[in-house]
């Protein structure tokens, strides 16, 4: 099939990676304004030609948009009066709810299937982009009922070949659940990089310092401000009861620290301890 | 030389692979209560053999306390009452002051060396253990100016067997720095663990959600509550500074999002990323 991928980064440059090994997409055409990342592109081959955006999306198979949440809303309504009747269209974005109102009422509304991809890594733009990326992972597509069948097979197609699990949620349970299993994660990560930032002027207490287990917990937030800021926006609602959640529980704990209720700390640590086991499922099922 | 290893734990254990291999030590003598992990200390060969306290550490050449703080600070008066004039003493805890106050004006004070390896995992116990676990990485030594000079050079020709760097500050400033480099990513990840935990309270949420971001910041939340009680307890003071300026922190990047300030969002995130040069310098120091 014809392949159109809308940003070409680091999802969209594994998806392209893993659907030319898969045989899935015969031809990949990219979409991508930042001209650095458009060359880069064609020189790792991820896409066999850059095009402008009506060209690209009209006569395609399947269209993915793989680009920072804002410029999907902006670009999935252009996307759907450029398509004609075969065009599948699906996103990769982090949130959904906002997406799907972007195209509230189209014409085309049948033909997009919104879905999230549960994977990446820190890093950004086609250089990032690594193969086998998304294997074993879980991808989720929101409101299928809104979709035609057709258009739907074709993006549990997709998933399938990137062998990925597809599970299904409304867009605003899935914007509840991500808000507080990813974005939560990626904003203490942020803001604990700050923190130690803002206390240890001198660079190299920090690097002295820091063991595995600093730059692990700081990893995501070397993740990209173009991408996480309008997730942040667009999730907004969904973020403030999480962060709300988040300080409570630490004031809690600081509160046992502060008040010499180390037995009560303990407890605190044992019950996240638990995490454990869930993520131990989690890689047995992964495995699978 | 003859060591001793008063707790055979991840890091006792790991120091043990690491020192036999480097024929640093002839002959390794265990001392641990855990009748389970004594077993398997002697079963993976860890240690020669294991001996009640006083026996272990008499005649010793060099003696590594690697137990919970707690027990250190318990531990090390004992063990200064036990040992002769020529043996070396050591601890690899991750707080410093109160050990040191634990021996304030004890007579053989100079024959004990405070130090903390900058390494570790989530796991615990002998079976943990792993080889090179301390290579590249960092060791402080604290308060070197109390120590008797011979007693200081064992303890860097230690650090020197396990490949570390040796760096050199007060015990009141070590603990300073490690509450917010360490200590903290330690409390963020068990408290972000716990958050989760609460709000999906099925399980199989988190698991078919939680792509790697999720799973590598809460890896720490596994850690043990035994081990990591007594140090939240002892560096009581210096983890509500850490916590103040973390809760602080977040409270302002959650007034962003509530005003729909997102330019300061997005600025918010910018700084964070400062922490990918910082990291990646401490990376190529590391491997030099």
């Amino acid at each position: 099939m014809n392949l159109t991928l809308v940003g070409v980064g680091l999802i969209g440059g594994s998806v392209a990676l893993d659907l030319r090994e898969k045989k899935f997409a015969k031809q990949i055409t990219g979409v991508e304004t930042n001209p650095t990342h458009a060359e880069q592109a064609l020189k790792l081959k991820l896409v066999d030609k850059i095009e402008p955006l009506e060209r690209a999306v009209k006569d395609s198979d399947l269209v993915i948009i793989s680009t920072p949440v804002n410029t999907i809303c902006k670009l999935l309504p252009e996307i759907l009066n450029f398509i004609g009747d075969r065009t599948t269209v699906t996103d990769m974005g982090s949130t959904k709810e906002m997406i799907a109102l972007s195209i509230l009422n189209h014409k085309r509304a049948k033909q997009f299937v919104p879905s999230h991809p549960m994977a990446g890594t820190e890093n950004s733009g086609p250089q990032s982009a690594i193969r086998h990326l998304f294997n074993g992972k879980t991808a989720v597509i929101c409101d299928k009922e809104k979709s035609g069948q057709k258009h739907l097979q074709n993006i549990e197609s997709l998933y399938g070949a990137l062998e990925m699990r597809c599970i299904y949620m409304d867009s605003k349970q899935h914007d509840m659940h991500v808000a507080f299993v990813s974005h939560l994660s990626h904003i203490s990560s942020f803001i604990l990089a700050n923190t130690v930032l803002d206390i240890e002027r001198s660079a190299s207490t920090i690097f002295d310092l820091a063991s595995g287990g600093f730059e692990s917990t700081v990893r995501l937030a070397k993740s990209s401000p173009e991408m996480w800021m309008p997730i942040f926006e667009q999730n907004q609602n969904n973020i403030l009861l999480a962060l709300d959640a988040y300080i409570r529980h630490l004031e809690h704990f600081r509160s046992t620290i502060q008040e010499k209720k180390f037995s009560e700390t303990k407890q605190i640590l044992s019950q996240a301890n638990e995490i454990r086991r869930v993520l131990d499922t989690m890689n047995v099922k992964g495995k699978k």
